[in-house]
């Protein structure tokens, strides 16, 4: 029996134990925002480094960081072979709005060919898929490839300690490209690879109009409201095209050329279908663009939370002295993360009306990225896709960001393949958050073709 | 010693006790708004109702509702003399954002001249008052008038169940007029009478563009986010002028005419006041109108409360499914609260995007009212203010809404006299209200003077 054969035949025989295993590892509520869940996220880096210690990994190391911290680990048994850097993440979003969740967000229920938790899809799943076939092969004979691991908890908070740990640590991370697991595939009967991840750049922005909060009878309608301002501003930030207003915004933005625009119009799409995996009555977006266009090769802006005055139930009658909102932009290749808290900031010194304390405050902040379609590692996830999907898979970009592809860019100097087995509507980051189980076979699968074609 | 002489010391020589049940009254915190609170509301129907019997009311009475129940008492001992029906709330608003309160907001903490606690000034010091004035003519003879109760446990959530009580009460709360303590004066050296009260009608929006909360970096700029929608809604409510868009909106508004505006004039104002008062760097409000003009006889739309998408500490990159608020209009004499609902419907029916969930709920609603400046009970309750404060009170319009007099007006057929000693820097609804203490004794002095005077 070949290698290949015998690692996906262990694979098969022991589909049963890679669930259990899988669904103890979305039972840990490994939440990185919410402080109350940090023992959870430290217990969950322990679970995952073990599987790592007991797969043949000779150095594993749970890294700590300032917050969360970074599990580290190699195997360089493979001389001659290239070296692969497996990236993840083991940390999920929260949970709200919980009873939205048909069952337990930690439960791991599985209903169909679907398993539901939150990380299931993100990025749980992916990340898992690829260790179990780590250990298919290691168990069947050996890694066919030198093979490193940074497995990190704190990309849903916007990776603050990825990029010192990098810097700190640019020897033991080198290697030869980056196999990104963030990642996902088109439909299940669409492989496909993505090429470009769009930034995000995440802030804060707080409205203070008045000392405390006044009764608004006795005094509205003659002082600011910051609720009405915080709309104001909030409002003027697209236009009726559905661009955005900010001077500057689009100064760096890489157009589409008409290669790409025919290469993207292969990507399937259909109205109705998006419709339906969003459940939403009608699209909307940035004129002159398409869907898969606005989601992947334009920059966005959206507000993410907002908030102000009385929010409870009943009715009190309160003019509030503050209001806040969540704005997130995501970014597209050339556009500056860094740029654009001063565009904002400028925009909204503009804007705001005079009289009234405010203040931004910046999240997180990182780059997009392209990757070259025609490199060697390239083609060999495209076949490794092709066989075990039966298709050929399609080349698309990502509305997602993923900031370590654009960090690693830089810092290590090399590109990131990005292979994962995510669907456009496994509801990450919602409640019902789930994985197509037959994407979780095939994605172990898939990565055994790919490390032992390398 | 005359009757006035003797219950005026009688009050005086019993400050303390008097102070010391009104912190008791102020420690209980009957909140009508939240369910939470149900048990408190009742012990403080209970608290008033034993000061009542106390006092000597022959019939008291604590009516059960559909919500709260309403506390009647009379006594009616005075045969040729009117009949006063003492209308007031022991209910309050709730306390939140409560880390800003300096002190406990049912300690009732005395700093310098205040106290503070939730309610202290609206209204449990008003009612309060009135009552020790009560008890301050039985004890020391008899009440000098036929006098009835009717004190309600949810004026702060609009009074829901007060009408029906009216109408199915008409009898027994037959008066000759109503003396209303949920009033204030101007300023310590000025006091006043208001003969103009704001309605409200108090509305709640939500708005559903999803049926789940979305990843933003995956959907964004795809479908709509119900937040930028709302925040155009909003924004929509007010033109540059800060006049109210709505169509219809001012259409019965009674225009103020020379004579009423010149009156308005007479009212102490400076906009550095107000200012520090409400703690605001700028003013703002309807264009043609003075501050005094806007917060009394112009009708204001505010948005109470905003709420939506990801609301926690972090970052959580969401395009929230829903978003929410609550709209409040304060309106003037002449206006219907009951066709602002259609009004404001009809203008969200225009404005809203097609393919958009949305609902529009109405909390409460009740009319404005104006009352005749020359009755003959306005005339003594001037003259009462005069004597205690030293000085001619001026007319006023209050911002602020107290549905139950228009409501009398409707009937019972009979008029108010806003006679209370609240301040307008007293920071009702907000944190840290608090009461002058100098105007509580006074205010006991001055309902003496003025039931001895009818």
């Amino acid at each position: 029996m070949s290698a290949l054969d015998a690692a996906l035949q262990f694979a098969r025989d022991n589909h049963p134990r890679f669930l259990d295993e899988y669904r103890a590892l979305l039972a840990l509520p490994s939440i990185s925002t919410l402080p109350e869940h940090k023992q959870d996220v430290l217990d969950t880096a322990d679970w995952v480094a073990a599987q790592l210690r007991e797969h043949g990994m000779t150095e594993v190391e749970i890294v700590p960081t300032a917050g969360h911290p970074i599990i580290f680990a190699s195997w360089l048994g493979a001389p001659g072979k290239p070296t692969v850097l497996v990236y993840g993440h083991y940390d999920v979003q929260p949970v709200d709005p919980l009873n939205e969740w048909e069952s337990g967000p930690f439960a791991g229920e599985i209903r169909g060919d679907y398993i539901f938790a939150r990380g299931a899809s993100d990025m749980k799943g992916q990340i898992f898929a690829q260790i179990k076939a780590l250990e298919s092969l290691v168990k069947t004979g050996q890694c066919p490839v030198n093979i490193k691991y940074m497995i990190e908890g704190e990309e849903e908070i916007g990776s603050p300690n990825l990029q010192p740990f990098i810097e700190a640590n640019l020897d033991r991370l080198k290697a030869d490209f980056v196999l990104n697991c963030d990642a996902g595939i088109h439909s299940p009967d669409v492989p496909a690879i993505t090429y470009s991840l769009r930034g995000l750049a995440y802030f804060e922005l707080e409205i203070r109009t008045a000392a405390k909060d006044m009764h608004s009878g006795l005094f509205g309608g003659s002082v600011y409201n910051p609720i009405h301002v915080l709309a104001e501003l909030i409002a003027g930030m697209h236009d009726a095209q559905g661009r955005v207003t900010l001077p500057g915004f689009y100064d760096r933005v890489r157009e589409l050329d008409a290669e790409e625009r025919a290469l993207l119009q292969r990507v399937p799409y259909s109205d109705e279908r998006w419709q339906t995996m969003t459940g939403t009555q009608a699209l909307y977006g940035e004129a002159g663009y398409s869907t898969i266009e606005r989601v992947g090769a334009r920059p966005t802006l959206e507000v993410n939370g907002i908030w102000g005055g009385f929010i409870e139930e009943g009715a009190k009658t309160v003019l509030p002295a503050r209001a806040s909102a969540k704005i997130s932009t995501r970014l597209v290749a050339d556009q500056r993360p860094e740029e654009i808290y001063g565009i904002l900031k400028a925009h909204l010194e503009t804007r705001m009306p005079a009289g009234i304390d405010w203040r931004l405050h910046q999240h997180s902040c990182g780059a997009g990225a392209i990757m070259d379609r025609k490199s060697a590692y390239m083609q060999s996830a495209e076949a490794a896709l092709k066989t075990v999907f039966g298709k050929d898979p399609i080349f698309k970009r990502e509305g997602g960001s993923v900031p370590v592809v654009s960090m690693l860019q830089q810092k290590l100097g090399i590109d990131s393949i990005m292979l994962g087995f995510a669907l456009p509507d496994d509801g990450i980051h919602g409640p019902n958050e789930r994985q197509y189980l037959p994407n979780f076979y095939r994605g172990i699968d898939t990565y055994i073709h790919f490390l032992l074609s390398l």
